[in-house]
């Protein structure tokens, strides 16, 4: 569909020397511009734009805060007020944690939620510069702290799970240069999920070594394999949470929501934490973890984020957890079509690279891990770049395996049967 | 109205020693507990929240955007492409300058566009530190250098226009540590604006001695000397832009469309900047500074700002641009009500800080400077604030004169003459 000529032109055209030097926008724009040249549609796996119509409920919600004049009045740095006791309610529905609607923290998307708390931590304990990424992971997080000054830290959980995890994690944590440990549940890109045991071993390990657990649940509920819709009711997301005081998770309304085209994400910080004093934090006029990141890091990033997404974020949660709005249902359909592009792709000679979760089967979810033998991550990425198929190489995402991610996300029924011809065309040739 | 017990004590609920510490949401929040405790409504000429109704464009533009699915889908990390052709267009037709419309990028807020583009210099050129500020100025920019860790220089213009401002700031460049120059032009707080021949020796300083200038266009056609509101017909609004290729223009929604709630600015970057490579960059995988701004910091700080409220600001900026809209008539009320306060404090024994424009009378905009005699500022602010007005001294604006700042976009007609009883009510009280 496209040759090798065509991909290495559309490369140069943007600066890139190799798809090794892509990240995910960059993979992008790429596809885009292939497919623009070769007019032929592509199947868009590569990045995680939710692909499902977001609830009238949030639409109803910004109309009328829009009419009520919300758009010319600055929001408070750290969000207002009806999405701080929403997503508290949401947090004790969904998770079972008590999360005071004053240490709720409305973010521009939980990518300026991560990029406040790391910025917070910088300033907060200079003595402590680094960060640990649990990977294979969000390769932006790593950027972030790149861009604001923090060393990284990282391991692959995929050969180290349960109590191997935990031992890796303290060989790191005893250097006693580490502030935040990063990761997220379920796991971007390879969907295992961190289980409750082995969350009761890093809050613990958190405790000990005073560092804050910064936990992304940007793809809340969505371990399909258990039912996390039922507000108030056992089972709940599990989290981190439960087990230390130094958390903060970052609870987005971008996947579980639909919602990422308006920017919006939360804050959920731990009571402890957030009135916890950092004497460097004096420098700049404030002395707790909660009113820096609110009041200095929120307030000069952006002064808050936009209004009337916030009412709209709001709104879903108050539904979600008065039992008005399933969103858990709407979104198990990234479920349903991770499992036929699974069978597809194992039929062709395809295998998964994260193929198990302590054992038992992978959930299908938003992402899944997927590699041709006898390839790079880089060459597969490549090779089906020319197929007409946009995936993400795991290179880039700290994983020690090879193979490419799979977002879910895009593909729609129409696009079943192309996907299964272009699989089964690239396996033909390279058989 | 309020006693001085009462007063210390909400300071002290806040965590404030005294109002030397408050920033302007301090201010704010202390204000509001003021007013709360007392049962009086204030008078809030505080912070610069606008106070007029955003266009019905405004309005239709979101609601259409939302109903065409704008709300799931990611906006690319520097905004629509319609903002981009809008916002250069605007440049073109009020300020007479070109930038391409590649060259645009949306900020949540030009609070995001500074942070960003002192982000981008910070990396671009490590060995140039220092950002400049012209004073007095919007005190949370400083905040800004400080939390990147850049550091600040800055002087008062009162005393030094003309030559001796280009002298002034020539001895300070002279370090050869400057990497950029900031200032709002009119001036927050002053309400002075720089002249043509001021902003050329700007221009030609930053090109000697390749410094970036960031032009905070905050109050965008706000001096309302001139009718600024015709588009492509002179006179156009004042840049810097037309003397150097050195140069970023953070214009925001936020005062001239009235549009804070909604965080929506965007910065618009000289042709030449945007694509000059700098070395240092990189490491973080690009070259180019506007290519860094955009992939890199716009991206990890937010990654991209909401959706709907960039087809707003592109549909008023579309509207202006094609005479629809007068958007300057709008905001003409500002000066209105500047010229009632003056009247009523010169009346009254207040003084005004600066008091003049290069000899000629200042503009009436969206904020002026006062002062009482024999009273620091912080004394006059929290004063005012017993007598139910809040008010924000210029000592934490890096200016050397003793005075608060008044914004004029939050008194109402109908609070006239509680403005007039209580000013008059305290200079009884302080012959």
């Amino acid at each position: 569909m496209v040759s090798k000529e065509q991909l290495n032109a559309a490369l140069a055209r943007q600066g890139l020397q190799s798809v090794a030097q892509a990240n995910i926008r960059d993979i992008q724009t790429l596809s885009k511009a292939l497919e623009q040249e070769s007019g032929e549609p592509f199947i868009h796996l590569e990045m995680g734009v939710p692909g499902l119509k977001p609830s009238d409920i949030a639409f109803e919600a910004e109309v009328e805060a829009l009419k009520g004049g919300c758009a010319a009045v600055y929001p408070p740095n750290a969000g207002i007020a009806r999405l701080h006791e929403a997503a508290s309610r949401f947090v004790k529905a969904f998770i079972d944690v008590d999360v005071a609607p004053a240490h709720i923290c409305a973010t521009t998307g939980s990518m300026q939620g991560t990029f406040s708390v790391m910025m917070t931590m910088h300033h907060a304990n200079p003595a402590k510069d680094t960060v640990l990424f649990i990977d294979p992971g969000f390769n932006v997080q790593k950027t972030q702290a790149q861009i604001i000054g923090l060393k990284g830290e990282h391991f692959d959980v995929h050969h180290c799970r349960g109590q191997q995890l935990l031992d890796r994690m303290e060989d790191i944590l005893r250097t006693g240069k580490v502030c935040l440990i990063v990761y997220s549940n379920p796991n971007n890109p390879s969907w295992i999920c961190l289980s409750d045991e082995e969350l009761q071993g890093i809050g613990a390990l958190a405790t000990r070594y005073d560092v804050v657990v910064l936990e992304d649940l940007a793809y809340f509920a969505m371990d399909f394999r258990k039912d996390l819709s039922r507000p108030y009711e056992a089972p709940f997301q599990p989290s981190v949470a439960k087990y230390t005081d130094n958390y903060v998770m970052a609870i987005s309304g971008s996947k579980a929501f639909s919602y990422a085209g308006q920017r919006i994400g939360t804050l959920a910080i731990s009571d402890r934490l957030y009135v916890r004093e950092y004497a460097p934090l004096g420098a700049f006029g404030v002395k707790s973890w909660g009113d820096f990141l609110s009041g200095r890091v929120l307030y000069t990033m952006s002064s808050g984020t936009a209004h009337a997404p916030q009412h709209a974020l709001a709104a879903m949660m108050e539904a979600a957890v008065e039992g008005r709005f399933d969103f858990v249902a709407e979104i198990r359909e990234y479920g349903r079509r991770a499992k036929f592009m699974k069978d597809v792709l194992l039929r062709h000679g395809f295998y998964l690279v994260y193929d198990n979760d302590l054992g038992a089967p992978l959930a299908d979810g938003f992402y899944f891990t997927t590699q041709y033998p006898g390839m790079t991550d880089i060459e597969l990425t490549a090779e089906l770049m020319r197929y007409g198929i946009a995936v993400f190489p795991l290179e880039s995402m700290g994983s020690d395996e090879q193979g490419v991610r799979i977002c879910t996300s895009f593909i729609t029924d129409a696009q079943f049967p192309l996907f299964e011809q272009r699989i089964s065309a690239f396996a033909a040739d390279h058989r």
